[in-house]
């Protein structure tokens, strides 16, 4: 079965996830497209063999020819679009952040328990990387022992010199760590503090960076995350986890070493697609398959709002310099505890 | 369009390619097999969701409903299929190696040549590696000089205890590098010596394992290519090439680090599908947009003869002990010299 | 000139040090000893080649045939000896830490002040190690900016199961790091924090292991330090300092890979011995050559004192959970700004 | 005991021995120096606190003051002062090569025969460096079972644009992995190959370069040795023992990892000095502390013997194309078989 894919939200992200969908992964095709920039939603269905062009959303959830939805949208239009999704019964693959704030995700969770099946599938695409599952895989056989503390880092090499603002260093870039430890732990974070290093001289005028935000997990597991935006030299993701008698690192990610120059070089990844395509890739072919076999796999709607409880921990911690707990409901037990993926 | 493919031959590496493009890739469906083993057939078509069993290749490759030939049967059989495909002007995939013998080699670009245009594609997959594509985009761009000599090691763990021979050592492993190296550089091979160190003990019976294949190529390049097929300890595939100002080598491909026991450990691959299933999948994915677009890419037909007369010339050189040279006729003009991948 | 040396405590660094003098360096012999145990020092000596056994630390101090002075006593013992040895104005070598007190450190650089002139060096050894060295480098030449951050790791595989608290994880570990970043950046440490991640298993009853300790320097930069003395695997000390416009880290120590059993592996060191000694050769050379040249070199008592002072902060952090602010006199101008080493 | 040494020949590495001697190691000193220029051996001795200068190595050899001679003279003078050193039963620290043939080799062999004791050590310093020990180490262990084949590299950045012949780099450099590989299998060497491959346009005019050494040992292994002394980036020296069930190499030596410009990088040494010098340092203690004991140790006139042997060999093989056997009497069993460093 060919998964009939209905994509809002066609900028750069819902562009390269239509590309994924026709030229990389089996099992789907993209029929359909909305944009609130009508005419990018034009072009970008001209591009296509067959691509219907919806003047809302709803309309695009509404047609018939749509399988399952894509919403790469803003997030503020994240919410009422996935609501209208599931309550059509659709499938679908939300970008992250599954909404912008905890309150609009439970909403979202409201109507998944409504539909009484999962149907909703969060982009967080580090759970699909190979390093990350290699890390987690020795985590998870047992020969390092228990974790007790991770150090990671998240490197851009530089943000636009305009409209990125210090709180988007959390809600935009450690979102993703925050989502991976939880996977990586099975465990939830419980408090945040955010600590401000040394700024650097080469970041936008107003922008506190880099940033330290430190994650206390439910267990004990202390996480550090450096946080630089403007680190220049490259996209650099790192991480180690210390467990009890052993540590797990990612490895450098480079095909070669050049030796030239009195020094052996390896590669240092550009940018955020550069490191993470392959992840992306299974991931969403992951989502196809699932919605190709009527079942769901991923990140939760839950995984969503914890994320968006955490983040608004640490935007707290960040504004108050205070250590924050994260307000967090009972999860409802139509969600896992551990993660399936 | 989906290209619709039939699949000659359905033992481990045909079988290994159905589920690439059924499962992985995009713009393929399989649509036929055959096998000399004609249960083996059914089973695998049984599995598919609309494929004809065809009790010849012939008639698998006459079937209207079969727009490409996907030849993945036992070497000798593919002489007679893959100019049976040609004349029939249907695109054929044809796994490596071409053909047996230099000769039926020769046939098949006969056919070729006739039908007037590039059809086949030969199942070289190792120019499909990340790490051998970083290594030819560095040697191409300039910054370390023009190559001089290359080192190479091509590790299994284990061959079968019985049925493989030191000449498979050629013919199978290092045929390999002999289409690498011509892609690599761009130049042909005109000789080849073969060393034989010390024997390991754990080779099976008769088999004088390692060895070492010296290729001349026509610019004065030395290639030297250790080939052990017992080295127990994993799959692993090392390069470098010495350039005039720097080199470049092959990376280790873990994904993690681990600290533990007094030591820092990454892993080496268990077997060759670990190490190069991407370029497999990348070889294929390009042939079937090839075919899709009307065009052909990849290795080919020309490439598998000439991977042939360098594999019988390191052949003679082990039965002889001395330097062989290779004989190379004059390359077609249909041909390119400089490899399209 | 050959330094006719005295040393004051033959424990294990003691015994360390004389071995040093004797069998690896130049310059210097050990012509007495002192211990409180006084049957050891008589069976130091007697394994050397002319030394004399002094009953009292005073009565070496005074010995005309010693020209300097090696303190590897207990910590409480050593502000008193260091004052009588300066007061004799003998050059005094004093290993970790200065005094066990900001108080009697500041004692200690009072006799130096009233001397006039440097002859105490503290043995914080790690400004001599070729990592250090190269890191500093790599700061020190501007390429990859100011930096804004760092990374530590100082792991033990253990420590002794009864005896070794909390408190001595800050204070005979982290003291290495607390004057290592201040001589690699040039700056005073203002602020500490200590963070309790969870507790290993593995750790002796009673034992907080790891903390995390922050120190802030006074130019914003922010170090986290990770202390794990029964990390089990290997003594690992590691370092990343994150600049602006890039990063250097220690690297890996071990000679030789191995490729066996699937991994690819290094050695990492089993204890601070053996991943430092070449830097105990050298900080003691350093001295050994000043003193025979009527100079000084090398951590200064202004530099114990420094660290005493934040080993004090850092613990009343320990204590109190909170970040506290280091309690730092102005520094006589007899001292330098900039450590010489 | 001081070992009271006469150093003949104070040119390059004759300087760097008085300086290791003197400001480096333990238990020696410099008493007298040769040299054929007088004017040099008079600068160098006016350095030293107390040296006096001799106007004959005979003359040097007989001074009473002079407990150990070190012959840093060129090749062709070593045979005479070798002989007359050992015939006045001084122990004797002799460069590489020993001689410049083999025969005068075996005349050095038969003064130290008639000698009745060892007294010569060979400066093959490759045997003290930590990275071949811990390789030796590995092998040794057993754990990675019995060797079959080594890769060696041998790159220098470049060598005088005159007077640097294509024979001199197998008498230069190969001499040392020539020694190496005698040391490190415990097993001769029986026969010789030389390969020349691509030439390099930034060697000096009429050097071949690179060339490739091929190394029979008596029990199968066969060694290649990559030579090339133009090789510009500097200073590599590679190795890869493969054995029955793993390999071991030579690790990179650089201290720290430095990110920036998009890539991470370690440094690779500038020269055989920056390589080596741990080497040389222990090379020459051990031979201090052996002279000092009455005892000898390391690479024995036997070994010189055999290097010059195969060097010879390596040359004729070099000249005629051909692979050459290489001519070794039977060992006199004053020499022991395994090397004992």
């Amino acid at each position: 079965m060919t998964v009939r894919v209905g994509v809002i939200g066609v900028g750069m992200i819902g562009q390269d996830h239509i590309r994924r969908i026709t030229q990389v992964l089996t099992g789907g095709t993209v029929v359909a497209v909305n944009d609130v920039d009508a005419a990018r939603a034009g072009q970008v269905a001209a591009a296509l063999p067959a691509a219907t062009v919806h003047s809302t959303a709803h309309e695009l959830i509404a047609d018939p020819q749509v399988d399952a939805v894509l919403i790469a949208s803003w997030g503020p239009a994240h919410e009422e679009q996935a609501v209208a999704a599931i309550e059509a019964g659709k499938p679908v693959f939300c970008e992250k952040p599954l909404a912008t704030s905890p309150d609009a995700c439970l909403r979202i969770i409201d109507a998944e328990l409504a539909a009484g099946r999962r149907l909703l599938q969060v982009g967080f695409m580090r759970r699909y990387d190979a390093g990350y599952l290699a890390m987690k895989a020795a985590l998870d056989d047992g020969s390092i022992g228990a974790p007790l503390l991770m150090h990671c880092a998240h490197r851009n090499p530089s943000v636009p010199p305009y409209g990125f603002s210090t709180e988007m260093i959390i809600s935009d870039s450690a979102v993703h760590e925050i989502d991976l430890v939880r996977w990586l732990f099975g465990e939830d974070i419980v408090a945040a503090t955010v600590l401000t290093p040394r700024r650097s001289s080469q970041a936008p005028d107003g922008l506190q960076d880099p940033l330290i935000l430190l994650l206390e997990m439910a267990n004990g597991v202390l996480v550090d995350d450096e946080l630089f935006v403007s680190a220049r030299y490259g996209y650099d993701v790192r991480g180690e986890v210390v467990c009890e008698s052993g540590t797990v690192a990612l490895a450098d990610v480079g095909e070669v070493t050049v030796r030239a120059y009195n020094q052996h070089r390896g590669r240092v990844p550009a940018d955020w697609r550069d490191r993470f395509i392959r992840a992306y890739d299974t991931e969403l072919q992951d989502w196809l398959t699932a919605v190709a076999a009527g079942t769901a796999t991923g990140p939760t709607a839950w995984d969503g709002f914890a994320a968006a409880a955490v983040t608004d921990a640490a935007l707290a911690a960040l504004r108050t310099g205070q250590r924050t707990l994260v307000a967090m409901p009972d999860r409802p037990d139509f969600y896992p505890k551990a993660p399936v993926r």
